[in-house]
């Protein structure tokens, strides 16, 4: 049991003063995830209390399950796009099946978040390869950047992919408001400035870099209380300018997501992909604190603690969360030490849904469109582009599909383009694999390829140096190398497969072997092997592979040249 | 041009003596294949007639583009049953619809298998591995000797997996007409005695064992003349045994397949697995018996050679085709030469659709389908299910799932089950690698796993071996294992990851290693590398990690031992 509630542990030794860290950070992560929630409710289509509440219960279900320190969960950019993505295909935005559906998206990710985890199944996540994801995050910042146009224009329009957006955003173009746009651009520039200027000037004045940048994280609130005071002060809501409204005070209602089966089966597609893509996001930001304090996370666990979080937003009237880089990295700084920072920002959420949503009442969204674009705008790599393009083109092919089929067809056809071609190039690369011909360094007991090093060879025995696993997708290759190089050789009476790459031989590529040694019996050439790994070795004594084998097994390749050599200067004696 | 017309080489030599040889073996051919062309047929629920045309001019097609010297192209069994299969979702058997899908069927997976060729995608045939294969064979034959039953007993029904089958047959028992029951039964008996104890029997009489099996294959003519004595001589067709019936005498009528979309989309996937099926089936029988021969094939070639026979059979009212390997073997050991047999047996077909069809009306069903059973009985391979349970639990899953998926629900899931489950067993196994710490096999300059061989190791330097290439499956399994490791070991200086094994590095492989890079530079650990593979030293120059590299790249794990030592006895004398 403990093994699933690592509250069990850390919370023994819970001491005072680490309440009083973890009750700092909860302060400044709250100050924070105030009007990140409300922005990313907005970017989700969800009305803005949908934010807070995703803010509460949530939190506390990953203090309980959760085993990072300090990774801060919440709603995220983007799952926020996601969900939009995934909702908009069963209901319009802004009726309450639409809210439902982000609703049962949260919960059907935390179901699979928590089997995934119980099964062990974490490794799945591998699956996104770094490229893929790194493309999937830019051109998701990218989409979500455009999507907010229409808020800093104040015009009205949707889309879930470049084009569509463009196509709404330019028909929409003589109706932009001229206010929303000065409040827009402003919020923008100065939330621009915060995060680029104000951090330098804050040290030149003698703060600490740590609180320095604390500071400059809190940026957005200074925009939100600037811009509710502008709007109000002018009454710029009677000037077309839109704004939050009545946010509904109190806390989340609690309720079972609707046990519609048809709309379960509609948006479980989405919900794996939302599951994935957030628990990736989570752990590599979870993985990177723990690491700097010399903390482990358990990955296993993590999907159980992400579930439940996941879980807890869909009984309690949220929608997808996750574990956020900024605001865990604010939180991290602030010296948070336990999970229970989690909880305490929780009930700093609670106290805000009950006292501070009237004074938000004139909140401009173009303010939190502003706050969403800078947010996204760290997210973008573009480099990595480049640098993958440097070093693997194959990288850069998964890579630029998942980024063309974001930005141009949406966010769930991308991720499973991109998944999908790394896994075929994947496969493509080991099924031609790299082959060497070798030859003995001379004065060493060394093997290197016969093009790249100064090596003595034999006519008489010839050592292919495989570079693969021998497994079904190469098998037909291995064959076909091996009777190529034969033919080419007349003379040759031993061939030697050096295997100290080959890691794995499945049924096939024993098969391939064992007529790989049959035809070169029929030719007259004995085939060895050396250097074979001890689990593939083990695995081979299991057949009647080794007892049909024409040569030897040499443990290494300088024994089994030993052999060779004396063995071939007996026949040329003889002939 | 010739590169694609294999004809235009071995054409320029033909001489007089091989167009002897192949007019034997294109007569021997010819005689085993008009039963069995007609018994396809009836397995794809076709008029008799298409199973004749199916081989004419596809086999001409073949000729000219293939690169066998033997291959026997026709209809085959696992072919038919597919067809059957797919044709029976878009259409009702016995309407001219189910017909013109079974053309259609042809034409698709011709055009496919030439893209293919062209292309140079032959490699994909590799995603079947071999324990894939043969379960599938396996399995398709128990389901066309069970879909054979109903013959034998002369009952109606059908199905395409088992359970509909046994259904269809169970609910049809009353209806069994004796007369059929004891003409297939004898006919089973009779073709089963001929397969095992006509050759031994034929040898032992003196005759040379090549022409004992030669005449021993042609058993199912035997059956087919006295079946046809039997039913025309007691007009027992009169007494409830099905026959043949009236077959149109005549050559083909040659036309373009319909052109209609939606059953062209509804049947590509079906005409995708058919293509690759067959041409895996194929290439291996070309394969193994050019191999005897110390002749080659190119699969690239045979694609396109395929790929002109399925389209030459989807314009002259035919159905998929593909090489067989019962007929192929009997055509090698007849002694063809040349696809000029292959032509040959083609004119002997057309002479019989011609000529010989008004004889074949009274041939009942029942012997057709004897013929089927005992043709699939040699395909299906038992104890490959056990060789694979001995040697890979993993290949014995991806065989199984195969086996029961088309045994219980049908060919194309079945073929699609395992073709994935064997691609995500792969990747599993390659996500958590094996490693191995290694040491100095003392008194050589070998280093080999602590746990297997008695070595030398240092407590200032740990040696870690990388049994995998590094790619995303497993990028952060490297980094938990490393840090595992180096948590252990408090005193530690040096990590050598030593990379023999390593056959890649992909972009989040090498995003890993930079990370361990600094993780261990922060812990005060430096990294190096040994033994790097030529290839992949070469893709690690194009980017910055060698520069941030703490430690050396060694070209072997000795000169690393040697180094390491010196520095840490250096170290010890300090301190």
């Amino acid at each position: 049991m403990p093994k699933y509630l690592p509250i069990l542990e850390w919370g023994r030794s819970y001491r005072a003063d680490a309440f009083a860290n973890d009750l700092v950070a909860a302060i400044i992560v709250t100050i924070m995830l105030i009007p990140q929630s409300l922005a990313y409710a907005l970017l989700a289509g969800l009305p803005p209390q949908i934010g807070l509440y995703a803010s509460m219960l949530p939190l506390v279900a990953y203090a309980l399950f959760g085993t990072s320190r300090t990774l801060a969960v919440g709603p995220v950019a983007v799952l926020s796009l996601m969900t939009a993505a995934a909702a908009g295909k069963v209901a319009a935005q802004g009726t309450p099946e639409y809210v439902a559906a982000a609703l049962l998206l949260a919960f059907l990710s935390g179901a699979i978040l928590v089997l995934l985890g119980l099964f062990r199944l974490g490794f799945l996540a591998n699956f996104l390869s770094h490229p893929v994801i790194s493309g999937f995050i830019t051109a998701s910042g990218l989409i979500i950047a455009a999507s907010q146009l229409k808020h800093l224009l104040g015009v009205g329009g949707g889309g879930y992919n470049l084009i569509e957006i463009a196509r709404s955003l330019y028909s929409q173009l003589g109706d932009v408001n001229v206010s929303t746009l000065i409040i827009g651009v402003t919020s923008l520039a100065f939330l621009f400035w915060v995060r680029k200027g104000l951090k330098p000037l804050l040290e030149r004045l003698g703060f600490e870099s740590r609180w320095a940048g604390m500071v400059a994280r809190t940026g957005p609130v200074a925009v939100v209380i600037a811009g509710i005071a502008v709007v109000s002060g002018f009454q710029l809501d009677q000037h077309g300018v839109r704004i939050v409204g009545t946010i509904p005070v109190g806390l989340p209602e609690f309720a079972l997501p609707p046990m519609d089966f048809d709309l379960w089966q509609a948006l479980l597609g989405s919900a794996v992909l939302l599951s994935v893509l957030g628990f990736v996001e989570s752990v590599s930001v979870a993985q990177t604190l723990a690491a700097k304090r010399r903390q482990r996370i358990d990955p296993d666990q993590e999907l159980i603690g992400l579930g439940a979080a996941n879980l807890a937003a869909g009984v309690s009237s949220g929608y997808p969360v996750t574990g956020g880089f900024a605001r865990s990295a604010v939180n991290f700084d602030a010296g948070a030490e336990t999970p229970a920072a989690g909880a305490l920002t929780a009930i700093g959420i609670g106290l805000a849904a009950l006292f501070l949503t009237p004074y938000l009442y004139f909140l401009p969204q173009a303010v939190l469109a502003a706050t969403i674009i800078v947010a996204v705008s760290t997210l973008m790599d573009f480099s990595a582009i480049r640098r993958a393009w440097v070093y693997s083109k194959h990288d850069f092919a998964a890579m630029s599909a998942t980024i063309l089929a974001t930005l141009l067809v949406g966010v769930e056809l991308g991720v499973t383009t991109g998944v999908v071609l790394s896994i075929l190039l994947h496969l493509y690369n080991t099924s031609r694999p790299h082959f060497a011909i070798v030859g003995q360094v001379p004065g060493t007991q060394h093997f290197r390829n016969i093009e790249r090093h100064d090596v003595v060879t034999s006519d008489c025995a010839l050592t292919i140096r495989v570079d693969e696993s021998l497994y079904f997708a190469n098998a037909w290759f291995l064959e076909d190398t091996v009777y190529g190089l034969i033919a080419q050789r007349p003379g040759l009476q031993h061939l030697v497969l050096m295997c100290p790459a080959v890691n794995h031989i499945d049924t096939s590529g024993l098969e391939s072997l064992e007529a790989i040694n049959q035809r070169l019996r029929d030719a007259g050439v004995t085939l060895h092997l050396s250097e074979v790994k001890g689990p593939v070795m083990d695995r081979l004594k299991r057949t009647h592979f080794l007892k049909h084998l024409t040569g030897q097994v040499f443990l290494h390749q300088y024994e089994a040249m030993q052999a060779l050599d004396s063995h071939c200067a007996e026949q040329a004696v003889d002939s």
